[in-house]
């Protein structure tokens, strides 16, 4: 994929799955892939400077168009120089379009033909959001890649509920493209909808690659399905998709998420759970997770991985256990770095197995680890 | 003065005031005097990595025996390799001696001559400080400089319970230096007590002095009184205390409160202020203070302060409102850091200026700044 300024260019392939690694090159640097985008949903990585967020090893990062939209206004946005600017993070950010926070924050949202209408989280104004604004919008923001305005609804829903989203989905993908200004260095992702049903995935995602989009999202997930459910669209969707395209499963996800995703050639992720859990005070490692609150650190001397190069792995169990139990700023911050460098570092090795031919064992060996603690959590939930 | 591993020189005098600039040598490093001492109240400066600190300009800083007694404990931070290792700070350390926090935070404080009987305001639980303990428990966290265990009293007070307790204050001293092994690089000031009184301040100096303390604190201020009140106060005790001794000024202040005590001799301050004016979005400088969530910020493009190399001042003033107005952490860490580099500059430019001879103009010219924003509030409260 080429088009002015952004390049996709796939630089290996795993022989046994879908797993590809490429280059997106944009005009504001290049993203190696499989990528995490870091979620800084208010234009802040929660807790994190954006240097820290660059130290992690992020090279994108997602920022929300329903959130700076209500606050602080995408015109005062602008008006200070675009998002980047406003931020102080100069490499590629990712904006969604508002679809998946109409769903889960939005109150009293009333969807039509036109547009969405609901009340603000923050003020409970009205607001309406309709394709066309949601693409000027994330122009006047100024991020590199921009996502059409999707219907999202919950899971499991009727049948004759999700096809409705799904088509007003496809029109919306459409009156998206044709609201783009071509003024501004921005790619426009479609997103794929059509719940758990693999021949409505497919049949949308048909549709949108018929409209010859630069990059295509899968959404709609993580509302509720089970992993398995959720692997089962892949496997519908990713054939569906254009081999030579970014593919940006949206919200997802926990680290076995992210690797089987991988495995069926998604390229693109985010999630805000390594900052959530992080300040929670859980820990991602190749062993599973681990509660800094268990009284078993009380007294551990070790970092939690003596070869992570985050800031909280400076410091012992013992000190990251002691700052969560007095209710200390600082400890959020520290396991927020963690889990994004796990993140990070987690697709850096995916890269690099799927470079030497080796993805099928770092799969195995990944799954092992995290298995030995159990799971299952729920991956995605909405505004940072 | 001079002891094992420690060292105070005087390196410049102002001729028109008692203002003085010196190098207080310790095993851990030099720190510049006048110095503020930014509170890391539970082993941490709030919201700041150590790093940070560092890079605010700070050399020294003071953490809370009441604190870290009742958690995580004296022996977990010992067992972990004392407080620098514990909190990954390798430069001098101050620990006060829980005195003021008896005071301040504990609940139904009981004092006898033996010692003090109170509720921790953790869990309720019955918790006793002895002198002999106050120097126990800091010789365990191994800080550079311990304080005496001193009996701390509101202001305003009845004469004769102000008088008991400097009296009290002055025998805790005694047995606080008595009970030092001697076994640990440390240094222990005294505290002078004696409320709003110049005759009983210069007692409680007078027997504290003939103690022969290697440094001397002022405590029992920012209780209440007025920056008048206190400045009398300094100008009967400072004139007391040998002039080749560290002196400290305890819990102040405003930035001109230490401009007007370094003008009296005082060398060291610590002080909550910069860091919880920076959690409520108050920035400090030249031309006094600025409430960051005030409206007239919303589309301000310029820093606080384009001359501060603060992580802070890297962004708009626009910037750091959104975040305060959006309930984002990242603005409390930046303005802490504002705030803590504000106050290591303002104290780098008095000890350039009494080495120039220029102490009178930049005292004139700090004060004149300031008092165009008015001012006045109350500059401690307990607990970082």
């Amino acid at each position: 994929m080429t088009r002015a300024g952004f390049q996709f260019d796939i630089v290996a392939r795993d022989r046994q799955t879908a797993a590809r690694s490429a280059v997106f090159r944009t005009p504001r640097g290049d993203v190696h892939t499989p990528a995490f985008m870091p979620v800084g949903t208010q234009a802040t990585v929660k807790t994190l400077t954006a240097h820290e967020v660059a130290t992690s090893g992020a090279e994108m990062l997602l920022a929300n168009t329903y959130h700076l939209s209500l606050r602080p206004g995408e015109e005062t946005v602008a008006e200070l120089g675009g998002l980047h600017q406003f931020m102080g993070w100069p490499r590629p950010i990712l904006t969604d379009s508002g679809g998946f926070q109409i769903f889960s924050l939005a109150e009293m949202a009333r969807i039509d033909e036109q547009q969405a209408v609901f009340r603000s989280h923050i003020d409970g104004s009205t607001v309406r959001l309709s394709p066309e604004r949601a693409v000027a919008i994330q122009e006047a923001l100024g991020s590199d890649v921009a996502m059409v305005l999707d219907h999202v609804v919950a899971l499991p829903n009727a049948a004759d509920v999700i096809r409705d989203a799904t088509q007003r989905s496809v029109r919306w993908a459409e009156r998206c493209r044709a609201a783009a200004s071509g003024k501004v260095p921005q790619l426009q992702f479609a997103i794929v909808q059509g719940g758990l049903d693999p021949q409505l995935r497919q049949w949308c995602a048909d549709q949108l690659v018929a409209l010859d989009f630069p990059g295509y999202a899968i959404g709609g997930l993580s509302v509720g399905e089970s992993p398995a459910e959720m692997y089962t669209v892949l496997d519908a969707v990713c054939p569906a998709l254009p081999q030579d395209r970014p593919r940006y499963l949206m919200g997802v996800g926990r680290p076995e998420d992210l690797v089987e995703a991988v495995a069926r050639g998604v390229d693109l992720f985010d999630c805000v759970m390594p900052t959530r859990n992080g300040r929670n005070a859980v820990a991602f490692t190749d062993a599973g997770k681990l509660r800094l609150r268990n009284a078993r650190f009380a007294r551990d001397p070790d970092p939690i991985d003596p070869e992570c190069p985050c800031l909280a792995c400076r410091h012992s169990k013992a000190y990251l256990r002691h700052l969560f139990m007095a209710g200390e700023m600082l400890a959020l911050r520290l396991l927020s770095h963690h889990n994004l460098t796990y993140y990070q570092r987690l697709l850096a090795e995916a890269r690099s197995a799927i470079a030497q031919g080796e993805f099928a064992s770092f799969r195995a060996g990944k799954l092992a680890g995290w298995q030995t603690a159990g799971g299952g959590e729920p991956t995605q939930s909405p505004g940072g």
